[in-house]
């Protein structure tokens, strides 16, 4: 039963809601001797962080990590790692509203129908805010991956915002930190930011691509079928609740 | 480790190669108490059998299933259900000069470089014969749909090839089983019978689009995250190894 | 892969090490609509605790458990529950001189080997510590059975020390709480003082016999073989990492 | 969920029952190029094979072993090895009278309640039958060891049947096959046959004690907790249906 859980030697776990007292990742597997501290992980936290301009949701929230397990003098240990993101902006008086409520495309009826019982103040397991613990637990992932083969690299970009794709020409992935889009072309950049704000102002919202490119990947990951590298990345993408809600948040 | 298992309480591994004795499914924690022959599975797997039209591949193989486990008096008990599939079309010398060579697009390296060791006579475990083991179990598993919800009507369809998509207008679920493609649009049939002999002649091959109808589904399926009903049926549908070949092989 | 996780459809993972910030349990597959709350749970972290009479080990730990997701309302939701508990008698000077050292009995040189690092502090997860996270769970667990099976009954008691057995005769549920060893026979109770306290004062220890009554269990529970409930209650008490030192420890 | 499968990453799914066409075991994560044939695994079943001596149950099965898939020349690929052992002594007239009947000791009542079928021809899953399969792929396991650890040895023998244990000071390996009860001690094997004679003769059955010694076991096999080595044992051992019966059956 993997209700909550990703992964196969190296399991990720997430749990917690957008509105208690907080949220993480329980991963087990993790080899030990992975270097690793929270700052490394707040990197990446860092980066996917709301309220960093006006392009993203304007909840603010620090979404500080905290290791509370797995890690000794700095390293794994090969002991279950236990990340731990506080919620501090609750703001659960904003969403009294939504108590007598039910919000489309938020699964709330379907949540209903099958638990019973509705944590109204928010997405719960359904809110976008659950990828903070995936984006944490990345991090460990990264760090033990780079342990076990040193030359794979994995970056992402985002290609196309709306009918607006990128010139594969001006493709720089030093870009990809300057623009608040992860585009690796500037010139995209700017015409994204004028179109989104057109976009904004009509109230409007607009699907995007990503892609994700790794290199130095060993051959034979994953099995022949059912556990494909393939299959799991189809899941994962596929698991991240808001896939099609996550470039019209931005606007 | 779902190295060859699909599912959460309804567990399917299937096992077997296309030049081994045989193939088939083990099924895990099927209800008790569903009416099941080896007729009934068959239905299904006649459907899939090759050979059956100029359009699919001419290996000639009758498929015939046999229940070894899991029934008492033709209703499921509980218990693991084996469903085997013997292989009686191995052809093995067709085959000899592949010995000596990886094809492209079989992952024959890659299984090569994964475990050192590779069954040259044929795909393996990656051959698209690995669906006869999927469609066994599913045609145990409609039946158990049909045990436990009763209502729950689930059909499929082809509505596109290449350029040449149905016309909706057309749409006849009736037709599915009048034309060697499945489509409900009977002149689309036609049309594609045409574009295919082309292909085939031309020595190409093309794509094409099913779609799966499901009815009467309970709400609330699968969890909200991570073992999502989408999660898992897009994990299926990637696991379909052959899924890009699946019609350049009627070409 | 069960490195940490027991269970099936309600799945415990703990996590934590005696000297990091805190440890826990993860229960994913918690039903939704069972009562509870932090009360309900420290009320067993109570009786669990050390430091409560001379027989226990002497470290201090409120153990207090905090529910970090999973709950809404004072009822479970469905969703992961997180319950922590912050280590707060970390006391790390205590064990400098272990650093050096592999101490008997503790798996050190067994977890060197494995993991070629080792958290030298304490006994890591191979602290009896862990159990307070299982005993949270179990908390959970109880609550969980009663809302969905309400006549179910599951009482512990110690029926042996060393040889010194009870008399059944003398038999009393009630007894249990009045006495440091949760016997039923107050006669016993007053033996097992007196011969403690003369091993402790030998510097020995001695060995003990617990016994778990369930009544109102359903017909049925587990599967015929594999996962037998058998076999889970035989796993659940091997996995007791100081299941031999339970009561040495008392000494 | 774990309802027919043990193991890790060599995981085994036994299958099938006593009156039914085949039994088996469907292994999945057998590393590639483990040299094994049908005569390597046969050599075990022939070991377990009843109706060898007038100690064991009369029933009368060649118990074939055929390996179905996940070999080839001479080799595990990697892929699901499916070994099958077809029934041949059904006998189901021998039955008959008991369709009507709970039989004591079999978990007949219990499984009728949990499933609300019973087959009942014989014990099903409940026989003892099924350790046919498990022998089946602890042959393969055992081939599998030897090709990753060269050194490790696992042997077994009974030391003791009733109230009469071995003598440590006969003990001797090579004696293990020369005796019906697999005792290292020549002398205690003529004791222990008057013995069981007698208690044939007088309609009645005795426990025994087995042990099983590995040698050359690599530090750190299994997890800190929960996965452990023990844990593992334990519920393998329990998980043997007719534990308590498997020297009753003797009588």
């Amino acid at each position: 039963m993997s209700l909550n859980t990703f992964g196969h030697l190296f399991r990720v776990t997430t749990w917690g809601e957008s509105h208690g007292p907080a949220l993480g990742a329980t991963v087990d597997g993790c080899p030990p001797g992975v270097p690793i501290d929270e700052n490394m992980i707040q990197h990446w936290l860092d980066r996917r962080k709301p309220g960093q301009n006006k392009y993203t949701t304007q909840r603010r929230e620090p979404d500080q990590v905290k290791i509370l397990s797995g890690t000794f003098d700095g390293q794994t240990t090969g002991t279950p790692v236990q990340l731990m993101i506080e919620n501090t902006d609750q703001r659960s008086k904003d969403y009294s509203e939504i108590a007598e409520k039910f919000r489309p495309g938020h699964a709330d009826i379907t949540y209903w129908q099958k638990y019973g019982i509705r944590d109204y103040r928010g997405g719960g397991r359904s809110s976008a805010r659950e990828t903070a613990a995936r984006v944490a637990a990345g991090g460990l992932a990264r760090e033990a991956i780079k342990a076990l083969v040193p030359n794979v690299e994995i970056k992402g970009d985002m290609t196309r915002m709306g009918a607006h794709e990128i010139d594969r020409a001006n493709f720089d992935w030093d870009q990809i930190d300057q623009n608040p889009f992860w585009t690796p072309d500037a010139t995209a950049a700017e015409t994204w930011a004028d179109y989104l704000d057109g976009l904004r102002k009509s109230g409007s919202s607009v699907g995007a691509i990503i892609e994700v490119v790794a290199r130095g990947v060993p051959a034979g990951l994953g099995a022949p079928i059912y556990g494909m590298l393939d299959t799991d990345l189809a899941a994962a993408l596929i698991d991240i609740i808001a896939a099609a809600r996550s470039v019209s948040s931005l606007a």
